[in-house]
């Protein structure tokens, strides 16, 4: 029987079994889900075993478990590390659910359900994928090894240390994740390049007290006033981040990367059109997806202080705070970003204002060559499945764990992803589109057998 | 019998009745104090009549009524109008409040009551006065009329236009107002300047959603940069508001202006301890009492905009908001300059943000000139009572009704106030020196037998 086949034949069971699995609030972030951590752990590693993995084992951390299984009956042949994650995001706001996230639902060939694209029902595509293969060949063309975490959505901040630990026996030639997009319906893609990310939280207080604007109006510092010419100078008029020695390590956009990111054929005015906005805004001399792909950021996520209610109050705040991320790309290391955004902040705050800075996040960027040959197979399967070959893109955003992975297993990274950028990851109504879903099965097998 | 043997032989009495007064919580802001507003217009009114005024009236408003009395048998005596008004603040947090607010209690010789110093003790001194000349003299040495809101502490928004209604009945030689206070215990002052106040809101929206920094980041417009940028540019790096023809209407001040506030002796040293600063901070070139006494201000008193969370939150805001407050002096045109910071924000607003303003409080600065007769006659009293002519200070607040009184009524407005600047206004604790309770019984007395 043809995978085709096989894949049509199990369809209404495999939605069943991932629906169950769907159920389940894995919510990582909220201690209460604990129970429910723990009963996603539990249906995973039963699934692994059912499809036929061997020394599955639920490993607890500090955190949530880690599911470790393999199939190592491949001599010879290399070794693949699955990676993927069964925590989910917090659900609020509940009410724009147009069906209750915990009760999946198939609606015009999407499934709708928190955890349906990020990520377990890639993560299940995988499994089944394998048991595809146990199934109809009794062996596999690979060894294969998964490594399965309930840590993602909050940082994964255990797992690291289990890979240090493990490293000989989580080893592996490739390590395949997915838990990304293709560009658009039809149009694969495999990501390539991922930004780091460092954060830090920023304090200024001046008074001990917050003070009367009309006794003490301008005779005092005002925090706000502070913070807004501190947060102001971090960034010059064009768009440009003005912290001295912050570009150091952003390598520079070749003609060969531009050609890259020209092929994306990306379309700016449409994006001005949906986010209603009159003009995109950012470093000069870079296209929106140069400056998303390739260029680094420092971004103001939070700025508060001072009253917030309804009507007017004439306060002289005596603190306020601001949230800080950047996205970090090529060799920018995230503690010396950090401590030179910090030395920034000391040298340019306003007297009479006192600086608390706490630096919080701190990873690298990831990038791999495409010319990889684990990538160039990848897009192969892509090709054969999709009848298009997969475009290899850079992606703006931070999944820490890859660079991780990378760094710690010495492998490449492979970032075959089966979701849609329209699929409302953290948001309500998340859904996985089934065409995707019916096609990243047969992408896997095929790109197992081709290894 | 001297009207000091007269104070002190009623002074029980009068202590009493003025506990009745404080136990009615007048708090104009909350509606479910409704009842006791009337309650406390009804006491007010009640006194005046026993203390021997005529045609007490309560006049209904849209929001809390008005109280006139007079008593106007001194032809050919100058014409004094009171002002004052029976509401209160509110009270949180109750929890720091030593003794119930609406329990009246003396410790030290001090009477703690929330409206002990603001304004029903003060007011209530003037009631008293007048009853003791009647009781003893028989007739009074002046015209008097009262005219006592409920709503000072809600913005007088419903006296202005009694007062343009009825400026024949109201008219005066001179308005007499107690709720400022002493410069500190012994040592009394009479406000001549005031400061006006303007005050808007202002928002910045860039797309129509919040975005994710690392699909978004660089790319796009941040509404948190473009407010931070935006307010900076509000001030220069040396404190001065950067606003084109702010300064307009500003009076420089004289080498007899800055004598005056030296005379002050304020000290600045102090202050700085006090509040736990390193160093104040304003516009170069100026004292701190000068700076709030004559000069003009733009504070920002709220800025928020994006995540304000625990933790980290890797978003681009859509929008960002300020509140702004300016205090005024000399003729600086409220709307005049809420139109100038208009076009300023409008002028410097960061590619892809979209502003929207509203401009919400508008009034002048009050001053009056020291040399007038009215004010020299105060001060004389003052000095009979306390030993100490009393100096004329310039205060950095804003008592919008006093501007509107003297303007509509053309009169000067003496603010001859008997509280200190530590008697906790507006806050848990509020209380009333008895002291300046009798001295302010009897500088009353004087003030109004030396017009």
């Amino acid at each position: 029987m043809s995978y085709e086949s096989y894949f049509q034949k199990y369809r209404e069971q495999h939605l069943e079994e991932l629906k169950q699995l769907l159920t389940i609030p894995s919510i990582s972030a909220l201690s209460e889900h604990k129970p429910d951590i723990a009963k996603a752990a539990e249906w995973i590693s039963n699934s692994l075993s059912s499809a036929g993995l061997e020394n599955v084992e639920i490993i607890p951390t500090k955190g949530h478990p880690i599911i470790y299984a393999d199939h190592l009956h491949a001599p010879g042949k290399p070794t693949v590390l699955v990676y993927g994650h069964y925590d989910v995001q917090p659900v609020d706001p509940l009410h724009l659910w147009d069906t209750p996230p915990f009760e999946p639902t198939v609606r015009d060939g999407k499934l709708y359900a928190r955890g349906a694209t990020d990520d377990k029902g890639q993560l299940f595509l995988h499994i089944k994928a394998v048991e595809a293969i146990l199934k109809e060949e009794k062996e596999l063309p690979v060894n294969i090894k998964f490594c399965i975490e309930g840590e993602e959505e909050i940082a994964s901040s255990n797992l690291p240390p289990y890979l240090d630990e493990h490293k000989d026996k989580l080893a592996a030639d490739v390590v395949l994740i997915s838990d990304t997009a293709l560009l658009e319906p039809g149009k694969p893609a495999i990501c390539i390049g991922l930004r780091g990310l460092c954060s830090l939280e920023v304090t200024v207080h001046t008074a001990n007290t917050d003070l009367h604007s009309g006794t003490f109006g301008g005779g005092v510092p005002n925090a706000l006033h502070a913070i807004v010419s501190l947060l102001a100078s971090l960034h010059d008029d064009k768009g440009r981040i003005a912290v001295e020695g912050f570009y150091e390590g952003v390598p520079e956009l070749t003609p060969t990367m531009r050609e890259e990111f020209a092929k994306q054929q990306f379309n700016e005015d449409k994006l001005k059109a949906d986010l209603g906005l009159d003009t995109l805004y950012g470093e000069e001399g870079y296209s929106f997806v140069e400056r998303t792909g390739a260029r680094p950021t420092l971004e103001l996520n939070g700025v508060y202080g001072g009253f917030q209610g309804e009507g007017s109050k004439t306060v002289i705040p005596k603190e306020a705070h601001a949230k800080i991320t950047c996205r970090l790309v090529g060799n920018q290391d995230p503690q010396d970003i950090l401590d030179k955004i910090e030395a920034h902040l000391k040298q340019h705050v306003q007297p009479g204002a006192k600086l608390n800075i706490v630096q919080v996040e701190k990873a690298r960027a990831f990038t791999i060559d495409p010319a990889n040959p684990m990538l160039q197979k990848a897009a192969d399967a892509y090709e054969r499945v999709y009848g298009t070959r997969a475009l290899f893109t850079n992606d703006g955003g931070s999944i820490p764990i890859v660079e991780t992975l990378s760094r710690v297993l010495d492998a490449p990274v492979v970032m075959m992803g089966f979701g849609l950028p329209d699929e409302n990851l953290h948001a309500p109504n998340e859904h996985f589109n089934l065409e995707n879903f019916d096609k990243g099965l047969l992408t896997i097998v095929d790109y197992l057998k081709l290894l």
